[in-house]
């Protein structure tokens, strides 16, 4: 059984909503995950997963700084999560607001662990965003994310 | 004077009809404005301009091949181009469909030419974006970005 | 036995000579490999393959407009690449000249069809980059980007 | 006379010799420069200044938390820098190991809160980089940057 983390940030509830439909579409997939506040996670920890996927709400077109400071401190480790999988979701107040830079942002910090990240032909290519609360939609779109992502996890590590 | 030129490739006319509004805009911040279709532009005509801003239909979260086509032929003029003002927009089908990382995309290609390049504290940060026909509120910041380029032109060129 | 194709496009010789050595090190990992100028592929190839890598020189931060014409022309088969694994390379004049965004820029693109990327932790992060013509280093880098896209690509394929 | 703010994080200390170069540059321009460290900065002060520069090592692709968590912070201030100069510099560990997305992402956020950017020509053209202690090439790079940046903020303000 893989083991997948979503790891994320959230002020207003929104990109936690999102994090939570993504981590139901994961375990639907026959993950096992862990769904954590950035805040709550160590970097060694990062060290127990086949896959991670953070969650920012979109801050100046990249990630919220508690998101960075998992990922600077995640240097001591550097090398061991090469070949983990990877992905990124992110909430926003403006449709072009930002939160597909933010998005690329998180996944070239995942790609410079040697991390594997894939995207979707269909909806938001490089992984799911919502304007504002997540509707219909994007819920569809968390859900699908998160069995894409264990779909892979599971090719690569099940 | 300043002279902008309005630079778009479109196939649906969605990114045209964005181009119209970009135009009107600069036009009345009291810039003269050329609107054309980059198969209609040689790379030396973009001499003749003060500000530059392309358009560009999302295309696989880039700017259409005949628009890299100009910028690629614009090598013989590498250098002139410095210090003039540059800009960008972008239609698409989907959220978060890859329409800001085509307006990074082209803003990069304008830096390199040695360009200015200003974001936008409201709505669409990098760019004015259309998820497919523009509706009023797209309507109305293609507007005001034509005028806030006209603006910034005129404050180095005028 | 995986099918990996080097598609590239090449003035100086500098990117064609990096996808020499890309496409010996996926062969010495035992895949079958294409090597192949951009001019000779037709999109409808790219489904003959289960990994694409795709080379161009930096050109304004971005790949090279013949490269982006067959992304566009691939657009007919959107869907159909999906889960296959991509990877990106750059020949460019200076350090700092583009070449990291040219690579970001065409794993967006593979990233839009739905394939599949990876990160290095070390040297070049995001996929092979030579400053003028590749030297002992580059060449070393080459060779190890191509056995890492045919080992992921076994992993998914073989 | 134009102010200028040079903000930077550094660890080695080379971010901290180039914002040194950069300031250096900017003066001879005529501007009025303060070179200060993230940590002694807070978002109030970016109000004072026509002209922001910022630089970090390259962390994961992208600027050092202490950047981002001044950048977060500087959001009870948003729609106030509409209109400033910008900039960004970068010192890292690889050629191609994230230099170029770490001053692109930071010259988003800035193009975030409405600030004017520009790009080179020559070099490293979206803003200087250092591959390891700073050499005669990026001295130099470093001194013109400051320049070019002070010579268009008193375009601007002057």
């Amino acid at each position: 059984m893989v083991k997948i983390l979503v790891c994320y940030y959230s002020r207003s509830g929104n990109t936690k909503s999102m994090a939570e439909f993504i981590a139901q579409g994961a375990q639907r997939e026959g993950a096992e995950v862990d769904l954590k506040e950035v805040e709550k996670v160590g970097a060694d920890e990062l060290l127990g997963y086949d896959g991670i996927i953070f969650g920012s709400p979109t801050y100046y077109g990249t990630c919220a700084a508690p998101i960075k400071e998992l990922i600077d401190e995640s240097v001591k480790l550097h090398g061991e999560l090469n070949g983990k999988v990877g992905g990124a979701f992110s909430s926003s107040a403006n449709v072009a607001g930002g939160n597909e830079t933010t998005i690329i942002n998180i996944l070239q910090m995942l790609m410079i662990h040697g991390m594997i990240v894939k995207g979707d032909p269909r909806g938001s290519h490089y992984g799911p965003v919502s304007v504002g609360i997540p509707d219909e939609n994007v819920i569809e779109e968390c859900k699908a994310y998160g069995r894409n992502i264990a779909s892979l996890t599971k090719k690569l590590f099940g």
